[in-house]
Protein backbone atom coordinates (compact mmCIF):
# COMPACT_ATOMS: atom_id res chain seq x y z
CA UNK A 1 0.00 0.00 0.00
CA UNK A 2 1.36 3.46 -1.11
CA UNK A 3 -0.14 6.61 0.64
CA UNK A 4 -0.91 10.19 -1.19
CA UNK A 5 -1.30 13.40 0.45
CA UNK A 6 -3.24 15.79 -1.77
CA UNK A 7 -2.67 19.33 -0.61
CA UNK A 8 -4.30 22.08 -0.58
CA UNK A 9 -1.77 25.17 -0.88
CA UNK A 10 -3.75 28.48 -1.45
CA UNK A 11 -4.11 30.39 -4.41
CA UNK A 12 -0.38 32.02 -4.26
CA UNK A 13 0.08 33.50 -0.96
CA UNK A 14 2.06 31.11 1.61
CA UNK A 15 1.04 32.85 4.23
CA UNK A 16 -2.33 30.86 2.98
CA UNK A 17 -1.13 27.74 3.77
CA UNK A 18 -2.25 26.06 6.67
CA UNK A 19 -1.01 24.04 9.61
CA UNK A 20 -2.29 20.83 8.59
CA UNK A 21 -0.74 21.37 5.09
CA UNK A 22 2.35 22.45 6.75
CA UNK A 23 2.84 18.96 8.54
CA UNK A 24 1.63 16.83 5.78
CA UNK A 25 3.82 18.64 3.48
CA UNK A 26 6.92 17.54 5.99
CA UNK A 27 5.05 13.95 5.89
CA UNK A 28 5.73 13.04 2.58
CA UNK A 29 8.71 10.89 1.10
CA UNK A 30 8.12 12.65 -2.65
CA UNK A 31 6.66 15.09 -3.69
CA UNK A 32 5.45 15.28 -7.10
CA UNK A 33 5.31 18.16 -9.06
CA UNK A 34 3.43 18.62 -11.92
CA UNK A 35 4.59 20.36 -14.89
CA UNK A 36 1.87 21.64 -17.35
CA UNK A 37 2.43 24.22 -20.49
CA UNK A 38 -0.52 26.08 -18.19
CA UNK A 39 1.63 25.91 -15.89
CA UNK A 40 3.48 29.20 -15.79
CA UNK A 41 7.05 30.01 -14.17
CA UNK A 42 5.62 32.54 -12.05
CA UNK A 43 3.68 29.23 -11.00
CA UNK A 44 6.34 26.96 -10.56
CA UNK A 45 8.67 29.94 -8.28
CA UNK A 46 5.29 30.42 -5.96
CA UNK A 47 5.13 26.36 -5.25
CA UNK A 48 9.10 26.22 -5.04
CA UNK A 49 8.81 28.71 -2.54
CA UNK A 50 6.32 27.18 -0.17
CA UNK A 51 8.81 24.11 -0.14
CA UNK A 52 11.06 25.48 0.61
CA UNK A 53 9.66 27.24 3.35
CA UNK A 54 7.71 25.15 5.13
CA UNK A 55 9.62 21.91 4.77
CA UNK A 56 11.97 21.09 7.51
CA UNK A 57 14.58 18.44 5.67
CA UNK A 58 16.65 20.08 3.50
CA UNK A 59 16.76 17.37 1.01
CA UNK A 60 13.21 16.68 0.86
CA UNK A 61 12.90 14.73 -2.94
CA UNK A 62 10.46 16.14 -5.72
CA UNK A 63 9.93 14.46 -9.15
CA UNK A 64 8.22 15.92 -11.89
CA UNK A 65 5.42 14.91 -13.38
CA UNK A 66 5.02 15.70 -17.54
CA UNK A 67 0.93 16.60 -17.66
CA UNK A 68 -0.17 15.34 -21.31
CA UNK A 69 -1.79 17.60 -23.08
CA UNK A 70 -5.97 17.69 -23.47
CA UNK A 71 -6.71 17.04 -26.86
CA UNK A 72 -9.24 19.63 -28.23
CA UNK A 73 -12.49 19.06 -27.01
CA UNK A 74 -14.43 19.45 -30.43
CA UNK A 75 -17.91 18.92 -29.83
CA UNK A 76 -17.20 15.64 -27.46
CA UNK A 77 -15.82 18.02 -23.75
CA UNK A 78 -16.83 15.25 -21.53
CA UNK A 79 -15.30 12.84 -23.81
CA UNK A 80 -11.99 14.87 -24.27
CA UNK A 81 -11.92 15.50 -20.53
CA UNK A 82 -12.49 11.54 -20.20
CA UNK A 83 -9.67 10.58 -22.51
CA UNK A 84 -7.47 13.20 -20.89
CA UNK A 85 -7.63 12.37 -16.89
CA UNK A 86 -7.08 8.57 -18.14
CA UNK A 87 -3.60 9.39 -19.15
CA UNK A 88 -2.71 11.62 -16.87
CA UNK A 89 -4.18 8.70 -14.49
CA UNK A 90 -1.64 6.17 -16.42
CA UNK A 91 1.37 8.99 -16.13
CA UNK A 92 0.47 9.14 -11.95
CA UNK A 93 -0.09 5.57 -11.95
CA UNK A 94 3.42 4.68 -13.19
CA UNK A 95 5.14 7.75 -11.09
CA UNK A 96 3.44 5.77 -8.15
CA UNK A 97 4.77 2.94 -8.76
CA UNK A 98 8.51 3.25 -9.39
CA UNK A 99 9.46 6.39 -7.13
CA UNK A 100 7.27 5.46 -4.17
CA UNK A 101 8.25 1.97 -2.33
CA UNK A 102 4.96 0.06 -0.75
CA UNK A 103 4.25 2.06 2.86
CA UNK A 104 5.97 5.09 1.13
CA UNK A 105 4.01 8.63 1.38
CA UNK A 106 3.38 10.80 -1.84
CA UNK A 107 2.56 14.20 -1.85
CA UNK A 108 0.77 16.30 -5.15
CA UNK A 109 0.03 20.16 -4.00
CA UNK A 110 -2.60 21.35 -5.44
CA UNK A 111 -3.31 25.28 -6.08
CA UNK A 112 -6.60 26.29 -3.99
CA UNK A 113 -8.68 23.80 -2.72
CA UNK A 114 -8.74 20.65 -4.45
CA UNK A 115 -12.33 20.72 -3.89
CA UNK A 116 -13.10 23.51 -6.29
CA UNK A 117 -12.48 23.28 -10.30
CA UNK A 118 -9.41 20.99 -10.12
CA UNK A 119 -9.48 17.44 -10.84
CA UNK A 120 -6.42 15.73 -8.73
CA UNK A 121 -9.09 13.99 -6.97
CA UNK A 122 -10.94 12.51 -10.03
CA UNK A 123 -8.05 11.50 -11.02
CA UNK A 124 -6.81 9.25 -7.79
CA UNK A 125 -9.98 7.64 -8.48
CA UNK A 126 -8.92 6.48 -11.82
CA UNK A 127 -5.42 5.87 -10.30
CA UNK A 128 -7.16 3.36 -7.62
CA UNK A 129 -9.37 2.13 -9.72
CA UNK A 130 -6.85 0.26 -12.33
CA UNK A 131 -5.74 -1.62 -9.54
CA UNK A 132 -2.87 -0.55 -8.00
CA UNK A 133 -3.02 -0.23 -4.12
CA UNK A 134 -3.45 2.86 -2.88
CA UNK A 135 -4.60 5.26 -0.08
CA UNK A 136 -5.21 9.45 0.28
CA UNK A 137 -6.29 11.51 2.04
CA UNK A 138 -7.33 14.95 1.23
CA UNK A 139 -6.13 18.39 2.80
CA UNK A 140 -8.18 21.93 2.40
CA UNK A 141 -7.11 24.64 1.00
CA UNK A 142 -7.77 28.88 0.79
CA UNK A 143 -9.18 28.91 -2.89
CA UNK A 144 -8.97 32.08 -5.13
CA UNK A 145 -12.69 32.93 -4.32
CA UNK A 146 -11.93 33.26 -0.22
CA UNK A 147 -9.43 35.49 -1.08
CA UNK A 148 -11.23 37.33 -3.26
CA UNK A 149 -13.88 37.65 -1.14
CA UNK A 150 -11.73 38.68 1.79
CA UNK A 151 -9.80 40.91 -0.12
CA UNK A 152 -12.82 43.19 -1.28
CA UNK A 153 -14.02 42.62 2.53
CA UNK A 154 -17.75 41.20 1.21
CA UNK A 155 -19.46 37.92 1.84
CA UNK A 156 -19.82 36.25 -0.84
CA UNK A 157 -24.00 35.44 -0.07
CA UNK A 158 -26.55 38.50 0.70
CA UNK A 159 -28.32 37.41 3.83
CA UNK A 160 -30.41 33.95 3.70
CA UNK A 161 -29.52 33.99 -0.57
CA UNK A 162 -27.56 31.48 -2.28
CA UNK A 163 -24.53 31.32 -3.85
CA UNK A 164 -24.04 30.26 -7.35
CA UNK A 165 -20.05 29.10 -8.21
CA UNK A 166 -20.14 28.61 -11.94
CA UNK A 167 -17.88 29.02 -15.24
CA UNK A 168 -17.11 31.33 -17.66
CA UNK A 169 -18.96 29.41 -20.09
CA UNK A 170 -22.00 28.68 -18.51
CA UNK A 171 -22.26 32.61 -17.46
CA UNK A 172 -22.38 33.22 -21.20
CA UNK A 173 -26.16 31.87 -20.92
CA UNK A 174 -26.69 34.42 -18.58
CA UNK A 175 -26.92 35.42 -14.74
CA UNK A 176 -29.82 33.18 -14.02
CA UNK A 177 -33.01 35.17 -12.47
CA UNK A 178 -33.01 33.70 -9.35
CA UNK A 179 -29.97 34.20 -7.78
CA UNK A 180 -28.04 37.31 -6.57
CA UNK A 181 -24.78 36.11 -6.26
CA UNK A 182 -22.40 34.33 -9.36
CA UNK A 183 -19.03 33.60 -8.58
CA UNK A 184 -17.23 33.20 -11.67
CA UNK A 185 -14.24 31.13 -12.59
CA UNK A 186 -12.46 29.69 -15.58
CA UNK A 187 -13.26 32.54 -17.16
CA UNK A 188 -11.32 32.79 -19.89
CA UNK A 189 -13.27 34.65 -22.55
CA UNK A 190 -14.65 37.55 -20.50
CA UNK A 191 -18.16 36.28 -20.21
CA UNK A 192 -19.03 39.42 -17.98
CA UNK A 193 -18.51 42.11 -20.77
CA UNK A 194 -21.45 40.06 -23.09
CA UNK A 195 -23.88 40.32 -19.68
CA UNK A 196 -26.80 42.98 -19.51
CA UNK A 197 -25.12 44.77 -16.88
CA UNK A 198 -27.97 46.33 -15.61
CA UNK A 199 -28.51 46.13 -11.87
CA UNK A 200 -25.01 44.13 -11.48
CA UNK A 201 -21.88 44.68 -9.49
CA UNK A 202 -18.86 43.27 -10.22
CA UNK A 203 -15.98 42.66 -7.82
CA UNK A 204 -13.05 41.05 -9.75
CA UNK A 205 -9.56 40.15 -8.88
CA UNK A 206 -6.51 38.66 -10.27
CA UNK A 207 -3.30 36.98 -9.16
CA UNK A 208 -5.18 36.84 -5.54
CA UNK A 209 -2.77 36.37 -2.89
CA UNK A 210 0.11 37.55 -5.17
CA UNK A 211 2.22 40.89 -5.01
CA UNK A 212 0.83 41.59 -8.05
CA UNK A 213 -2.79 41.02 -7.24
CA UNK A 214 -5.80 43.58 -9.20
CA UNK A 215 -8.69 43.98 -7.64
CA UNK A 216 -11.29 46.09 -9.57
CA UNK A 217 -15.00 46.54 -7.77
CA UNK A 218 -18.29 48.94 -8.71
CA UNK A 219 -21.50 48.64 -10.68
CA UNK A 220 -20.94 46.21 -14.34
CA UNK A 221 -21.92 48.77 -16.39
CA UNK A 222 -18.94 51.28 -15.32
CA UNK A 223 -16.54 48.70 -14.90
CA UNK A 224 -17.06 45.97 -17.57
CA UNK A 225 -14.34 47.69 -20.15
CA UNK A 226 -12.10 49.04 -17.73
CA UNK A 227 -11.52 45.37 -16.65
CA UNK A 228 -11.59 43.97 -19.71
CA UNK A 229 -8.76 46.42 -20.47
CA UNK A 230 -6.81 46.14 -17.56
CA UNK A 231 -7.01 42.18 -17.86
CA UNK A 232 -5.60 42.49 -20.99
CA UNK A 233 -2.73 44.37 -20.41
CA UNK A 234 -1.80 42.41 -17.40
CA UNK A 235 -2.11 39.13 -19.26
CA UNK A 236 0.16 40.83 -21.58
CA UNK A 237 2.47 41.70 -19.31
CA UNK A 238 3.07 38.49 -17.84
CA UNK A 239 2.09 35.95 -20.52
CA UNK A 240 -0.30 34.69 -18.03
CA UNK A 241 -3.26 35.64 -16.07
CA UNK A 242 -5.69 33.78 -13.21
CA UNK A 243 -8.96 35.72 -12.38
CA UNK A 244 -12.09 34.96 -10.85
CA UNK A 245 -15.06 37.68 -10.01
CA UNK A 246 -18.81 37.67 -7.93
CA UNK A 247 -21.28 39.72 -9.78
CA UNK A 248 -24.01 40.62 -7.50
CA UNK A 249 -27.36 42.12 -8.12
CA UNK A 250 -28.52 44.93 -6.66
CA UNK A 251 -31.54 44.72 -4.74
CA UNK A 252 -34.42 45.68 -6.47
CA UNK B 1 -8.55 55.87 13.17
CA UNK B 2 -8.88 51.99 14.99
CA UNK B 3 -8.39 48.65 13.12
CA UNK B 4 -9.88 45.73 13.38
CA UNK B 5 -8.80 42.35 12.30
CA UNK B 6 -11.94 39.98 11.08
CA UNK B 7 -9.86 36.36 11.37
CA UNK B 8 -11.27 33.69 9.81
CA UNK B 9 -10.13 30.43 12.13
CA UNK B 10 -11.91 27.26 10.54
CA UNK B 11 -14.51 25.25 11.28
CA UNK B 12 -13.14 23.67 14.55
CA UNK B 13 -9.79 22.19 14.00
CA UNK B 14 -7.37 24.59 14.97
CA UNK B 15 -4.66 22.82 12.36
CA UNK B 16 -7.13 24.61 10.13
CA UNK B 17 -5.52 28.00 10.99
CA UNK B 18 -3.93 29.56 8.35
CA UNK B 19 -0.04 30.80 8.83
CA UNK B 20 -1.77 34.28 7.93
CA UNK B 21 -4.84 34.00 10.46
CA UNK B 22 -2.15 33.50 13.11
CA UNK B 23 -0.31 35.96 12.73
CA UNK B 24 -3.28 38.70 12.40
CA UNK B 25 -4.32 36.84 16.12
CA UNK B 26 -0.63 38.18 17.40
CA UNK B 27 -1.29 41.84 15.99
CA UNK B 28 -4.24 42.32 17.91
CA UNK B 29 -4.18 44.38 21.10
CA UNK B 30 -7.92 43.32 22.07
CA UNK B 31 -9.66 39.81 20.79
CA UNK B 32 -13.35 40.35 21.13
CA UNK B 33 -15.32 37.06 21.90
CA UNK B 34 -18.47 37.14 21.28
CA UNK B 35 -21.01 35.28 23.82
CA UNK B 36 -24.19 34.24 22.38
CA UNK B 37 -26.67 31.57 23.23
CA UNK B 38 -26.05 29.81 20.46
CA UNK B 39 -22.93 30.34 21.12
CA UNK B 40 -22.33 26.10 23.02
CA UNK B 41 -19.42 25.36 25.26
CA UNK B 42 -17.80 23.08 23.42
CA UNK B 43 -16.83 26.11 20.85
CA UNK B 44 -16.45 28.37 23.43
CA UNK B 45 -13.82 26.07 24.48
CA UNK B 46 -12.26 25.41 20.79
CA UNK B 47 -11.47 28.94 20.83
CA UNK B 48 -9.90 29.36 23.93
CA UNK B 49 -7.63 26.34 22.43
CA UNK B 50 -6.61 28.67 19.41
CA UNK B 51 -6.00 31.76 21.04
CA UNK B 52 -3.79 29.89 23.94
CA UNK B 53 -2.23 27.89 21.02
CA UNK B 54 -0.89 30.56 18.76
CA UNK B 55 -0.87 33.78 20.04
CA UNK B 56 2.82 34.01 21.69
CA UNK B 57 2.22 37.02 24.45
CA UNK B 58 0.85 35.48 27.58
CA UNK B 59 -0.93 38.39 28.75
CA UNK B 60 -3.02 38.66 25.54
CA UNK B 61 -6.42 40.17 26.01
CA UNK B 62 -9.71 39.06 25.88
CA UNK B 63 -13.26 41.62 26.02
CA UNK B 64 -16.31 39.88 25.97
CA UNK B 65 -19.34 40.70 23.49
CA UNK B 66 -22.74 40.36 24.86
CA UNK B 67 -24.38 39.68 21.63
CA UNK B 68 -28.19 40.39 21.54
CA UNK B 69 -30.64 37.76 20.76
CA UNK B 70 -33.03 38.03 17.32
CA UNK B 71 -36.21 38.54 17.20
CA UNK B 72 -38.95 36.31 16.29
CA UNK B 73 -38.79 37.00 12.41
CA UNK B 74 -42.56 36.06 11.96
CA UNK B 75 -43.43 37.30 8.57
CA UNK B 76 -40.28 39.98 8.13
CA UNK B 77 -37.42 37.93 8.27
CA UNK B 78 -35.15 40.37 6.48
CA UNK B 79 -37.04 43.28 8.98
CA UNK B 80 -35.77 41.29 12.30
CA UNK B 81 -32.56 40.67 10.79
CA UNK B 82 -31.92 44.12 10.36
CA UNK B 83 -33.10 45.46 13.57
CA UNK B 84 -30.86 42.81 14.81
CA UNK B 85 -27.59 43.90 13.01
CA UNK B 86 -28.70 46.95 13.70
CA UNK B 87 -28.11 46.77 17.60
CA UNK B 88 -25.24 44.31 16.89
CA UNK B 89 -23.63 46.96 15.12
CA UNK B 90 -24.63 49.43 18.07
CA UNK B 91 -22.64 46.87 21.19
CA UNK B 92 -19.45 46.67 19.08
CA UNK B 93 -19.38 50.36 18.19
CA UNK B 94 -19.69 51.02 21.88
CA UNK B 95 -16.81 48.32 22.94
CA UNK B 96 -14.03 49.64 20.07
CA UNK B 97 -14.96 53.32 21.78
CA UNK B 98 -14.06 51.91 25.20
CA UNK B 99 -11.89 49.15 24.72
CA UNK B 100 -9.58 49.90 22.35
CA UNK B 101 -7.72 53.66 22.12
CA UNK B 102 -7.01 55.35 19.02
CA UNK B 103 -4.31 53.80 16.60
CA UNK B 104 -4.97 50.44 18.42
CA UNK B 105 -6.11 47.14 16.68
CA UNK B 106 -8.73 44.56 18.01
CA UNK B 107 -9.67 41.37 16.43
CA UNK B 108 -13.10 39.24 16.05
CA UNK B 109 -12.53 35.69 15.49
CA UNK B 110 -15.01 34.14 12.74
CA UNK B 111 -16.09 30.37 12.40
CA UNK B 112 -14.88 29.06 8.77
CA UNK B 113 -15.02 31.58 6.49
CA UNK B 114 -16.02 34.84 6.71
CA UNK B 115 -17.24 35.32 3.73
CA UNK B 116 -20.22 32.19 4.01
CA UNK B 117 -22.83 32.88 5.67
CA UNK B 118 -21.60 34.83 8.03
CA UNK B 119 -22.72 38.94 9.07
CA UNK B 120 -19.69 40.03 10.98
CA UNK B 121 -18.98 42.14 7.39
CA UNK B 122 -22.09 43.42 7.02
CA UNK B 123 -21.79 44.79 10.98
CA UNK B 124 -18.41 46.19 10.20
CA UNK B 125 -20.06 48.33 7.82
CA UNK B 126 -22.60 49.53 9.77
CA UNK B 127 -20.22 50.40 12.86
CA UNK B 128 -18.15 52.42 10.32
CA UNK B 129 -21.60 54.02 8.61
CA UNK B 130 -22.51 55.12 12.35
CA UNK B 131 -19.58 57.66 11.93
CA UNK B 132 -16.60 55.34 14.42
CA UNK B 133 -12.99 56.02 11.95
CA UNK B 134 -12.36 52.25 11.03
CA UNK B 135 -10.32 50.40 9.10
CA UNK B 136 -10.33 46.23 8.94
CA UNK B 137 -8.92 43.53 6.79
CA UNK B 138 -10.41 40.09 6.54
CA UNK B 139 -8.41 36.88 6.53
CA UNK B 140 -9.96 33.69 4.99
CA UNK B 141 -10.49 30.72 7.08
CA UNK B 142 -11.03 26.81 5.91
CA UNK B 143 -14.84 26.68 6.06
CA UNK B 144 -16.77 23.25 6.81
CA UNK B 145 -17.31 22.75 3.27
CA UNK B 146 -14.35 22.21 2.48
CA UNK B 147 -13.35 19.73 5.29
CA UNK B 148 -16.69 18.25 4.36
CA UNK B 149 -15.17 17.70 0.80
CA UNK B 150 -11.87 17.15 2.42
CA UNK B 151 -13.05 14.41 4.43
CA UNK B 152 -15.06 12.47 1.95
CA UNK B 153 -12.04 12.67 -0.68
CA UNK B 154 -14.86 14.69 -3.22
CA UNK B 155 -15.02 17.77 -5.63
CA UNK B 156 -17.67 19.83 -4.69
CA UNK B 157 -18.14 20.04 -8.83
CA UNK B 158 -18.98 17.83 -11.22
CA UNK B 159 -16.68 18.45 -14.59
CA UNK B 160 -17.24 22.05 -15.38
CA UNK B 161 -20.40 22.22 -13.97
CA UNK B 162 -21.48 24.96 -11.14
CA UNK B 163 -21.80 24.25 -7.22
CA UNK B 164 -24.95 26.00 -5.56
CA UNK B 165 -24.31 27.16 -2.01
CA UNK B 166 -27.82 27.11 -0.67
CA UNK B 167 -29.71 26.85 3.05
CA UNK B 168 -31.77 24.52 4.31
CA UNK B 169 -34.91 26.55 4.09
CA UNK B 170 -34.19 27.38 0.27
CA UNK B 171 -33.58 23.43 -0.26
CA UNK B 172 -36.98 22.76 0.69
CA UNK B 173 -38.31 24.21 -2.04
CA UNK B 174 -36.56 21.32 -3.96
CA UNK B 175 -33.23 20.67 -5.77
CA UNK B 176 -33.04 22.98 -9.06
CA UNK B 177 -33.17 20.95 -12.15
CA UNK B 178 -30.45 22.75 -13.18
CA UNK B 179 -27.78 22.15 -10.50
CA UNK B 180 -26.10 18.70 -9.99
CA UNK B 181 -24.59 19.76 -6.95
CA UNK B 182 -25.71 21.54 -3.94
CA UNK B 183 -23.96 22.86 -0.68
CA UNK B 184 -27.06 22.77 2.21
CA UNK B 185 -25.99 25.11 5.23
CA UNK B 186 -28.07 26.05 8.32
CA UNK B 187 -30.22 23.29 7.89
CA UNK B 188 -32.41 22.59 11.21
CA UNK B 189 -35.14 20.83 9.53
CA UNK B 190 -33.64 18.33 7.87
CA UNK B 191 -34.90 19.24 4.37
CA UNK B 192 -32.99 16.60 2.90
CA UNK B 193 -35.48 13.84 4.31
CA UNK B 194 -38.21 15.71 2.54
CA UNK B 195 -36.79 15.70 -0.87
CA UNK B 196 -37.32 12.78 -3.48
CA UNK B 197 -34.22 11.10 -3.21
CA UNK B 198 -34.31 9.62 -6.65
CA UNK B 199 -30.90 9.63 -8.66
CA UNK B 200 -29.33 11.87 -5.62
CA UNK B 201 -26.61 11.19 -3.41
CA UNK B 202 -25.79 12.88 0.11
CA UNK B 203 -22.34 13.39 1.58
CA UNK B 204 -22.72 14.46 5.18
CA UNK B 205 -21.06 15.48 8.00
CA UNK B 206 -21.21 17.01 11.35
CA UNK B 207 -19.10 18.56 14.09
CA UNK B 208 -16.02 18.84 11.18
CA UNK B 209 -13.15 19.08 12.09
CA UNK B 210 -13.65 18.18 15.81
CA UNK B 211 -12.42 15.00 17.49
CA UNK B 212 -16.62 14.08 17.29
CA UNK B 213 -16.70 14.22 13.76
CA UNK B 214 -19.51 12.02 11.88
CA UNK B 215 -19.66 11.66 8.53
CA UNK B 216 -21.99 9.84 6.07
CA UNK B 217 -22.03 8.68 2.57
CA UNK B 218 -24.33 7.50 -0.17
CA UNK B 219 -27.54 7.37 -1.91
CA UNK B 220 -30.02 9.52 -0.03
CA UNK B 221 -32.79 7.10 -0.44
CA UNK B 222 -30.77 4.97 1.82
CA UNK B 223 -28.93 6.94 3.81
CA UNK B 224 -31.64 9.75 4.81
CA UNK B 225 -33.22 8.10 7.55
CA UNK B 226 -29.82 7.43 9.32
CA UNK B 227 -28.58 10.48 9.11
CA UNK B 228 -31.19 12.05 10.61
CA UNK B 229 -31.56 9.17 13.42
CA UNK B 230 -28.00 9.46 14.25
CA UNK B 231 -27.98 13.38 13.66
CA UNK B 232 -30.60 13.58 16.28
CA UNK B 233 -28.80 11.19 18.79
CA UNK B 234 -25.84 13.13 18.37
CA UNK B 235 -27.57 16.37 18.67
CA UNK B 236 -29.27 15.20 22.28
CA UNK B 237 -25.90 13.74 23.02
CA UNK B 238 -23.74 16.93 22.84
CA UNK B 239 -26.67 19.50 23.69
CA UNK B 240 -26.01 21.24 19.54
CA UNK B 241 -24.52 20.39 16.83
CA UNK B 242 -23.65 21.68 13.17
CA UNK B 243 -23.78 19.93 10.13
CA UNK B 244 -23.58 20.66 6.17
CA UNK B 245 -23.88 18.47 3.08
CA UNK B 246 -23.86 18.04 -0.63
CA UNK B 247 -26.14 16.79 -2.65
CA UNK B 248 -24.92 15.25 -6.01
CA UNK B 249 -27.11 14.26 -8.77
CA UNK B 250 -26.10 11.15 -10.29
CA UNK B 251 -25.70 10.97 -14.15
CA UNK B 252 -28.29 9.92 -16.06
Amino acid sequence: MRNILIIGIGAGNPDHMTVEAIEALNRADTLFIPDKGEEKAALRALREAICARFIRRPDYRTVPVDIPRRAEAGSDYHGAVDDWHERIAARYRALFETELAEGETGALLVWGDPALYDSTLRIMERVAASGLALDWQVYPGISSVQVLAARHRIPLNTIGAPILITTGRRLAEGVPADQDSVVVMLDGEQAFTKLDPAELDIYWGAYLGTPDEILIAGPLAERSAEIASVRAEARARHGWIMDTYLLRRRPA
